[in-house]
C-alpha cells in the first residue's frame, strides 16, 4: 500500500514536484495527481480523445487551454454548449473582466454588464458577436440546413485568434458538437436571422452520424469532461455505441444525491455502459478553473 | 420583523399547517414556505409559466406533479432536455424500480440494468421506447424539418397515460421546447431512423418563435425551474426579450462558486435582464423530489 | 423490486400520505421516507437514542421539536455545542428574528445585529444570556469542577420554557453533552466568570464515564444526528466502546470528497465500529429545518 | 478593471507564473490568486496569525505544511480539534496509507482498518497512540487540572518529528488552542486514564485567558481557516473582544444555505464582529489539500 507522505518541501516546488507530492497527499490533492496520470495515459493509449466543457468555463482563461489542447492534438472532438461558442468568439475580439461574486446585481444591469460568477461582460459584446454572426448565417443560409457542427466550424473560419478553441479546431478539422446551439445568443440570434433567410436552418440531427463514427471507428476512446449538463451526457451517452469510454476524467462541482446527470459519479456511467466495465476513471472534485491548469500542464510536462 | 417561531404541534400537523410553521422556523424552511406563496402569487397574478426540469426528475415520481400541472393549467411552457421525452414516454409503459445510491454499478451492467441515483431502468425499457419511437418517426419524416416542440407533441398524441406531461401537453396544447433534443435515446435513435427516412430532421431554429412570441405577448411571466443546465437556461436566457422574469423559483442542488449557470444565483440573472429588477425570486437548496411535492401541493391549498 | 411511482393527489395529501408517496418517488424522496421508517423502527426497538445537532439548528424553529422529543422520550443522551445552549436559553427569554441570506453584513454590525443564514439575533440577546449566565456561574463555582452536561442540567434547572430542549432535558434527567462547550458564549463569560470566581472550571473528562456508560449499558443504541461537527463526531465515536451503533440516520448537507468527518458517510462509519456492521443507515441530504419535521411529524403517526 | 486573460503557456510555467495566470482567469482560480496576496500581506504586516485546521487535514500531507508554518513563524496560535492531536501523535511513530473513496467499509472493518475519505488508518495505530499517552497522562495527571493547550504541549514535547506541528508548537511556544479536545481518541483514553489518576482533569475554562490575551495584545490579527466546525468557530468568534479579525482565508468546502458555521461566508462574521468591517477576506471553495499548497508554496516565493 501507499503511504500517506506530509508535505516537506523547503522552497516552492516546480509543477511536477509538487503534482508528485499531491499523489502522496490524500483526499483530492491524491485524485488530482491521479487526473494528471489519466491523461499521460490516453495520449500514451493514442485514444480518440473527446474533451466537453460548459460555456462559463469558455468565459474564464481555461479558453486558452482548450485552444492549446486542440492545437496539440489532445481533442479529437469538442462537444459543448451554444453558450461556449458565444463567448470563443466574443473573446476574439474583446475583453472581459473581473468581478465579484457579491457585486450589486441590479446595479450592474443599469450599467449594463452581465455577470458570470466574477467575471463580467459588458453588454456591447453582445453587440459585436450580433455583427460578426450576420456574415456567418448569410454564408450557412446557402447551404442550409446546417448541423450545429458545420456552425461551429464556419464560425472558427472566421476567427483568427490563437487563443480561440473554434480557430484551431477549424485548422486542425476538429469537430465541435453542440447539440443544444439555440440555447445560446446565436440561439436568439436565429430568431432574428431567420426573418431575413427564411431557409436557414439548423439540424441537429445531422452531427449523429459524424459523432457516431467517431466513436464506431476508434480503437480506444477517452473523455475529458470539465463540469455537467448537456456537454457531460452527450459526450458519454454516444460512447454506449462502443461498450463504453476506456478512461474517463471528469472535474466536477456537482453531487450525486439528487440523481442528476451532472453530478452523476463515473461509475453510475458503467450500469450504461457509458463507461466500459475495464475503463479507467477519476474524478475531481473542484471548480475547473482551479484544478484542471495543473492537470493540463502537469500532464505536458 | 417577523419572529423565529419554534415549531411545536402536539401531533402531526396537516400540510398546510406545517407550510404556516416552515415560514417561521428560518433557513430553507422558510425559503419553502416562501416558495409556496410565490407559487400561490404566480397563479393570481395570471403570469404565463414556464417549467422548467430535467430528465432524472421525469425519471422518479415528480413525472406525475409535472404532469398534473399541464393538465390544471400551471404551465403555458414547458423547457425540458431530450431524456426528459425519453423517460415520460417509457413510463407510460412500463416501470421504473427503487435501487441504491451505492449499488455494485458494474453487476447491474452485467444484468442489464441502467442506475440514475437509486433509481433503477431496466434496458429493455429502451427497447419499447425503440418501438414506440418508430411511427413517430415515420409521420414527422413526411412534415420534415420538424422542431423540437413538434416532435414532443407527437409524442404527447401517441401517450395514454394520465400521469405522463406529454400526454396532457398535447391535450392542453401547451408547448413542450427541447433545445438540446437530440442528447437523448431520441438523439440515438435519429441515428438509427435516418438511414430509413433519409428526409428527417430536426431544426432548432424553428422553435425560436414560437418560443419568443410566448415571451413577448405575455402580460406578466414568471418561471419554476428545477434543476439547472439547458432547461433552466433556456427559461431564463429567453426572458430577456421582455427585459426579464416577474416571478422566479428555483430548485437547485448547485452552487455558484464555479460560474456555473446551474449555480447561478437568481441576482445573477438579473444582472443579464433575465429577471427583472423588480422581479420576484425564491431560491430552495435542495433535491427537487424532496422539496418540490410539498410546494405543489401546498399551493394547491 | 419496488416501482417508482408518480405522484398523483388530487388535492393536497395529508402528510402521512404524502410521506407514503415520497417512499416510491426515488432520490431524496424516498430516503425522507426510508428515514421516518428508520425512526420508527429505533423507537420499536428500544433502542437508547443520542440525538446530535449543530447550534445554528437551535437558533431555527428545530429548537421546538427537540424539545418535544426529550419531553416525550425520543432522545436518552444530547450531544451538541455550546452555541446550542446560548440559543436555547437566550430563546426562552427573548425573540430571533427573520433575515436574508444576501443581507448587507456591514450594515447589520452597525445596527447591533447578528446574522446566522437567514435568522437574525440582536446583540443584546446576548447582554441578556450574560446576565442569565451569572447566578449559574455563582451556583456552579461552589461545586467546581463542573462537567459541560452539569452545567447544561444547571441552565435547564433555571429555564422555564415548554419549547426549550435543556428545561426538558432537566426534567426529565437526559444529560446534555457539550465536549466542545468554551465554544460559545458561555465560554467567553467564563473568561469574565473566572475573574470573580477563580474556582470555576469546567472539567470535560468528567462527563467520559457518564458518556460511556450509557453506551455501554444500552440494549440497542441509535442516533438520530442532525449535521456535523463535533457534534456528529463524538455521537458516533462513543459508540465504538460498544461495537457501534444499530441504527444511524444522518440529515445532512455535507460531502464526503474532503474526507471531513462532518461529510463522511454512513458506510465510513462502518470501517470504525462506530455504526455496527449489521447497522441500519439512512442518509437524508438535506438542510435539516426542511428535511426533519417532515421526518419526526411523520414518524409520530 | 481587470480583463479576464486565457492560459497561453506554451509548456509548464514555474508555479509562480501559474498563480499569476490564476488572477486573471476568474472563478476560484481568481479567488486562490487572491488568497496569495492576502497571506502575503498578513505577513507583511505582521499580524497576529491564527491557523485552524480540522482532523482530516493532519491526516493528510497538509501535516507537513503546518509544521513548516509553526516552524517558519507562520502562525502564532493553532486552533484545532482533538482528533488534529491524535493523528498528528501517530503519523510521528507510524504511516497511513492511500485507499479509495469508494472502499467496502464492511471488509475494512473486518480487516482493522479505519478509513477517512480516501486515506486508511490500520486500528494498531491507535494501541500505539494509547502507549504514548500513557506517560502523558501520568505527568499531566501530577498538575492537573491542565488546560487543552498544556495537553497539546506536552504531547509536543514527546514528540521529535521534523513533520509535526506539535513538535514545532513546543519549539517555538506556539500554543495548540483545543477547546473540544475530548472528542478524540485521547478523549476516549482519558476515560480509562482516570481510572488510574483519579485526579487526572482537563479544565477547558483556563485557555480562554491566554487566548483572550493573544488576541487583545495583538496589533493586527489575521486567520487562515481551513475547513469548519469548531476550529472555524472558535479562531474568529474569539476576534470578538478585539472588534474583529483584520485578515480572513477561509478554505472551505461548505455551503451556507443551512445556516451552518461551517459554511457561514466570511460577510456574516462581519455582522458579528468577527471580522472586521474594514477587514480583507478571501474564501476559496476548495478542498484544503488540492488548495492550500498552492497558496502556501506560492506565498512563500
Amino acid at each position: 500500500m501507499d503511504e500517506i507522505k506530509d508535505f516537506k518541501f523547503g522552497k516552492a516546488p516546480k509543477l511536477s514536484e509538487l503534482i508528485d507530492a499531491y499523489g502522496d497527499a490524500g483526499f483530492q490533492a491524491t485524485e488530482l495527481s491521479n487526473a494528471v496520470e489519466l491523461m499521460k495515459k490516453m495520449k500514451k493509449e493514442k485514444c480518440t480523445i473527446f474533451l466537453a466543457f460548459t460555456a462559463n468555463m469558455v468565459a474564464s482563461g481555461l479558453r486558452g487551454i482548450f485552444a492549446q489542447m486542440v492545437k496539440e492534438g489532445w481533442a479529437d472532438a469538442i462537444i459543448t454548449t451554444g453558450g461556449s461558442l458565444d463567448h470563443d468568439m466574443i473573446k476574439a475580439y474583446d475583453s472581459y473582466f473581473l468581478g465579484s461574486f457579491s457585486a450589486d446585481d441590479a446595479k450592474l444591469h443599469q450599467e449594463g454588464v452581465n455577470r458570470i460568477g466574477n467575471i463580467l461582460v459588458p453588454n456591447d459584446r453582445y453587440e459585436l458577436l450580433e455583427e460578426k454572426l450576420k456574415p456567418i448565417f448569410a454564408e450557412l443560409a446557402k447551404r442550409s440546413p446546417v448541423s450545429p457542427s458545420e456552425f461551429a466550424m464556419e464560425m472558427g473560419r472566421n476567427i483568427k485568434d490563437e487563443n480561440s478553441f473554434l480557430h484551431w479546431a477549424y485548422e486542425k478539422k476538429v469537430p465541435v458538437f453542440s447539440p443544444g446551439i439555440t440555447d445560446s445568443a446565436i440561439g436568439l440570434q436565429t430568431y432574428f436571422a431567420k426573418q431575413k433567410h427564411k431557409e436557414f436552418a439548423i439540424d441537429v440531427t445531422k452531427d449523429m452520424k459524424g459523432l457516431a463514427d467517431i466513436v464506431l471507428n476508434a480503437d480506444k476512446t477517452a473523455a475529458i469532461v470539465l463540469g455537467g449538463g448537456i456537454s457531460k451526457h452527450h459526450t458519454i451517452g454516444v460512447n454506449l455505441l462502443r461498450g463504453g469510454l476506456d478512461y474517463a476524467l471528469y472535474v466536477s462541482t456537482s453531487e450525486s444525491y439528487d440523481g442528476s446527470l451532472s453530478g452523476a459519479p463515473a461509475s453510475e456511467a458503467i450500469s450504461w455502459g457509458k463507461i466500459s466495465e475495464e475503463g479507467k476513471h477519476v474524478t475531481v472534485r473542484a471548480d475547473a478553473t482551479l484544478a484542471f491548469p495543473l492537470i493540463w500542464y502537469a500532464a505536458q510536462e
